[in-house]
């Protein structure tokens, strides 16, 4: 039977700008919806598990054509709420060479952020549920949004639920300060942890030697230094993080780090030329759930995640719309890229 | 010399579906920079007026790119502040024969909202003005935009400067009694006064007899008593207003009255096809004000209106696009529509 | 709780040229999939109810998609059996004025054509169903087809479950000699039967006086005549048919009439301009039996039928997307389209 | 066998806004290449003829993309000459309502203007033609392309080929006086002239009561006054002109007046919601030719050209791809619009 | 004299995704028309020979536009039967990176499927021909398809004219046994044989040492081994294939291998980003043909070959739109990309 | 305060196709207007500079359109005349790998040809100024057009301004030796000269050892030595030319040189992956004078411009896009592309 995955957080209505064209050329935005969580509901959804999606988004025709964006995929939204003032969104420039993405972020005063835990019957949503997923992008949004999370991390947890976080510190939404508060909170109610050094320094607290991410040189022995330290305090059943080389804006070196803790797993790394490198952190958190809750073995289940995530830089818009075969070609090393007819 | 016209309020991105999309199916959205100010300030520009406009927007791209739609178009906008969090938003579906266009707005916290007097110099932007434009909306943004406009207001009557409003009651931004006690403080620096009936109950709590505005009838009789009360209270130089006769969303009658409160000219009507009728009336607006400020009679100035307003019907985006010269060939009586070659 | 209705037929591909541009013109095709009875499903999941769509689809990328589009809006696929060579296409080009539009229909080979009944659990697939609909042209699809379709009106008819079906005559598909002895077999299992004169002349073989369907007048004596006969012979519970005024491929006039058999009920009649009237009988059938299956009076459900299918001629693409609630502005009497904010 | 019409003149880049922007709006331009004859051209060839076009364009990828664009739709361009500097452009906004389409052209210094008439065989390109056709466009363009004309002209004569031109003054290419000499000459070699009052006064000088153009009414009764003068003069053997009333950019009353100096015939009168009224003339002009050199009566291909040209106003670009049998069921008088599948 | 080449095979519309989307993405499709002999006769037209097409589309609007794509590029299509029921289609979406291009073939029932080899008058058709090609995709369709092919490539020998087949292998129209047998019948009529080692092995089964397809890596003398069989058993006059080195979807390597059986010609290799590589093989083989049919060397048709096909991996659309000039400035040696103005 | 330049020069409509369409395939072009010197007078007002361009545009809205697509972007255009026939056009199609883009000029009879120097008040226009900058293609426009360069750059000088030229050799516009005659002249008035090696050769006659511009590989000693020579001949202040090292259409090195005639300074080089590298000639231009203008030493002046310039190969458009705070990140080498949130 088809395993049951619920994620939580905030979707964004996506304002892209078509082709390369800078915000102040563009006369038209591509449209999508997306966000981090929701990301990982479509990829599940798209491997064939049963991805629920649980966030709140205006009564209004913004709203429901954010659920539509979900429900095309297959996500189950039927435990979206809906009120509040508005979707946030996002603005989108794609960069090139040493043109950087930009991204504009317009999130202030969205549902999510003032939805209160008591609309949400977690007992109901979580109801055969194999794995509960979140970010930290989430309780950045409020404090009410904080406590919704905590709240279904919880009631996860009292279930037998196996959760996982994606740490993704936001530094315009919270300070490090707050953020190591709360997150440090909320990880008490998780088992798997995904996030790079970076982000375990600034939502958490942990320290080892300097990775310049601007340099697109890895730093593994440090963030191994800090998955020891995680493993320590929360004792999570793993941490991974996806590794990226930043070559340009074009080109990237992509691969992942997985540990128990005690044994660390590096991935084949890919050379991607990207189409768009929005939400391939999600979809190396979705892959990488897929292979868990599958019944892979850790390392499998990273070059899983790595493999799904290395595809999606090659697919616009937030979601990763590779399939099951897709990936799992992939990951039998074919990436020639010949036609497939 | 060229007339110089100030107008304050907000300006929005616009985003609106392609053809006759509804916002459920749409995948793109055609992306412009409007309100009812700025429209003011563009097409009094496109007259060979030297058009001003000035509010607050983000200091980020999106800003700039509302500041770059209205340069284009030849609008001065060296007293726009930059600041704040975003910029306001609407959403737009246009709508075809029996089915109505949509607007959902988006505009909390929008930067114009927060924006302080202080912030404007108000004593340089009006140097040289010979007339100062502001509406309804801006007010009912904030209580800080309320005093905003009065600030302006006020520096624009100390200079001499002949003032307008458009009443423009936006339910969804204040109450009824709200609107009437700050209008009506307001209304005391206001020469010339632009609203129809319905407004001037809104806002102002004129009434007369009963117009259904969904009949597509106008009421000719109920307005130019309502009229008479407004120049009785506040003694406006002229008040006027376009008049709409919805037969669907796709033609509709469009005329104007005008009145300095003794006598009353109801302009040629026009039955126009339309392309996209939001702006007509900040079209309308533009149109008289061009009329008056250049020493147009009260009548011709109402014809100018009317015809510029037709014309904008026809125009795709919020900016009337319309020449001088284009409103004085419909003006003379050139409705064919003829191919000019 | 929400009514649950299932429809069963083809899903196709919707390749319809850019604006007014013709097949030879066109370089790029815009794309949705939909069909008759997938066209009500989608309309009535629109309304709040609880719409399945049954048919199959080729086990491809453009299946999924087909799939997709229906989850989009709502609808219950997970009854859709995959398999089988091909996605039944048609080619659309928008007509105006009095250019017709044209539809080039390539369905053969479709997957649909050659589903058995046996790859469908109709106990299954209609537990909880309150109505079941499909039209004329899944039985003329192939004889497995018919067969199918059979299967499905008489599980329904087991189960207790109201039954409609559209009549949809489609000349290319099969000989009136072939329909009327089809689905004269078919209406035994049926109670609410939709379907014009015509429709009714070719394929159940009633005839009453002419009606010239080019000439853009209605012989409503006619019809009735014929409907007086289809009562008598099937005991269908009501009979209803929308009814056309080809005024030109731009302007309709639109009602319906509804029966019980004895007595007539003429619906108010609307004059669209027409954005797309592909699906529009789709939409008057959904609307039709949203009315009834929700305990409207007849006509009442007749009224909301029409007024809904009137706002499907100004929506692009063969799905309505009115809301309920824009239904029911417009049965209430708002034709005026006047801006909605 | 198929009938081989060959004709000459400019073809030139069309340059048009999308939808209904203006040119200050736009940000890019739907391309597409015509010209009048060129248009000729193109409608007789799709209604099987053999059709011929000659002219002269630049020898880079913009003439080579024209020719392409007449290949499409199967015109013989073989006889095309390549050289000169540039094509000839024009820009086109499409108008609506009140709002008139605007049109600039761009063509001094076109390839054809300085075409010379021994670039082209004129025995060989004739040869086995049954029609030659021009219009009072090409020898405006320069005294070189008058030269060419006129040997063209008389090339056909000699031949005995039945010859036709379309006046078609163009204020901005030359004067009445200049053109009233070059035409003059020109109509002695002339079979069928096309042309409506307005352009036999300035381009052959004659003269009635006075015809308001941008009234949109007929004054049939000078118009006969006319063709009697010009029959008289030039004893051509058929005098044609399509009929237009402007009552909007949008809406358009179309028909069209034939004589043989002796009996008129004014066609059935369509009323049309225009798409794109460019390139109408010549699809009237061009049906008339089909019907002539078909052996349809005077009055059969007349109706055969407005009906044809009703046609055209429905389809975006110069050329017309109405079919023959689409023409031939609107003369039969099916302008319903029902859509045809 | 130019030379005149005719082809016969299919020709499908092609219905491309925008830019990088995925199937379940997309909107919209790019259309184009195309297939491999289809691409061969618009090639050598580009090239300013006399390029003609032999096929067989259905009589409706889509048949029509087909025609029209290739006669927009100069192909003679005056021998293209209709009738039938449908053109066959096919579905693409671009990959990039490490994700393949996917192409979905719907193309069953196509008309040139059941195409009888008595429709084509080959006497007529390939009258003052110089060369005549197919492909092994047009006997593959059908067993009807295969006569016909056999009775074009018989009635080119007995007229003398050279022949060539590119075999092209497709695993999804016939199996390697029905494939060898078909093949080997129709290769005893072929002068010059294009195929890689992979085609020669399925089609015709001759085998050498095993090339890893997905490895990017050539296998040289494999493939010479292969050529010497097939020189010994068919007696070919030519023997080539272009070399793909497949690095990624986005980069590929690309040469050919050119062979009279004897001495082996291996051509410069170019490194090619890619746009758009639908269509490489097919500018292979067609300038290969041009550089043989204008009397090249083997080793300079084939340098031709291969710096054309080289150039349409950076064309969008299945077609070769290099020039003759484009090819030989390539072929040259300046690959630098310098903007030409 | 903000330093103003002032430029002199032409402004053109850029009509490209879209994608990597070749010419032959586009039916729509993209618009955007550009020129050497107003692009430098965009790129300046981008970084905060007053930037003003002077130039003679059609008194029509094609003109018009040129004009606002300046202000859009801030410049100053209070001073461009209108008048004259047309505005000069250029055709780009957008290469990839081995082929290159291709520019197709349509200028002849430009409205600035014929620019006559008494329209321009150049005291009025250089007030204030404190640069001024113009291009070796306004003077090869027309005799008039290199007399108003004169002109405006003997004003600049007698105001004491720094001024510019680009020497920018266009074969199509003029012979060598005219553009020596001419430009030799003109560098008297010169303070800062770009241009590379073979712009030197063609506009100035100095010669040093070849340089082969297709091998991309560089040259310095050879420039260098031009670049003395030059000196010595115009005691120029500076002299700069970007270096560019063509690999493909899709990738460039790029790098600049700038000397005082005595040191030299070779920048960093950047390895980009290319967008649009039309323009990027005058976005090193404007960011050297930016540089310079803003109190930059030669070296950082440089390594501001060849940032600046890498940038702009990464935005579509002649325009470079790139703000003051994206230039300053990449020359403090932060190449890594990053999204920037």
């Amino acid at each position: 039977m088809s395993k049951k995955v619920v994620t939580l957080g905030e979707i964004m209505l996506r304002l892209s700008t078509p082709g390369f064209e800078r915000f102040v050329q563009a006369d038209s935005f591509d449209v999508t919806y997306g966000g981090g969580e929701a990301n990982v509901a479509v990829a599940l959804s798209n491997y064939g598990l049963d991805g629920s999606f649980v966030s709140k988004v205006p009564d209004n025709a913004i709203g429901q054509a954010a659920i539509n964006h979900l429900r095309r995929y297959g996500v189950n939204t039927g435990f979206v709420a809906r009120g509040g003032d508005r979707l946030g969104i996002y603005f989108l420039e794609t960069g090139a060479s040493m043109r950087a993405s930009q991204v504009i972020y317009d999130r202030a005063g969205a549902a999510i952020a003032d939805a209160d835990a008591s609309e949400f019957d977690f007992d109901k949503i979580l109801e055969g549920a194999d794995w509960f997923h979140t970010t930290g992008i989430t309780p950045a949004l409020s404090d009410k949004a904080a406590a919704l999370t905590e709240a279904a991390l919880k009631a996860a947890k009292a279930k037998g639920i196996t959760t996982s976080i994606d740490l993704n510190y936001r530094k315009k939404l919270w300070s490090k300060e707050k953020a190591r508060e709360v997150m440090s909170g909320l990880c008490k109610y998780v088992d798997v942890c995904i996030g790079n050094e970076e982000d375990a320094e600034t939502t958490l607290g942990f320290k080892a030697a300097d990775t310049d991410i601007t340099k697109g040189e890895l730093n593994l022995e440090g963030y191994k230094d800090v998955i020891r330290q995680m493993k320590e305090k929360f004792n999570f059943k793993y941490i991974a993080s996806s590794l990226r080389e930043s070559y340009s804006a074009s080109d990237n070196g992509w691969s992942a780090l997985v540990s128990d803790g005690t044994e660390f797993y590096h991935t084949r790394k890919y050379d991607v030329r990207i189409v768009d490198r929005v939400g391939s952190g999600d979809s190396f958190a979705s892959g990488l759930i897929y292979g868990l809750v599958t019944g892979m073995s850790m390392a499998d289940a990273a070059e899983f995640g790595v493999a799904a995530s290395a595809l999606k830089h090659t697919i616009p818009g937030d979601l990763n719309h590779a399939t099951l075969s897709d990936v799992k070609t992939l990951m039998k090393g074919d990436a020639s890229g010949r036609v497939q007819r």
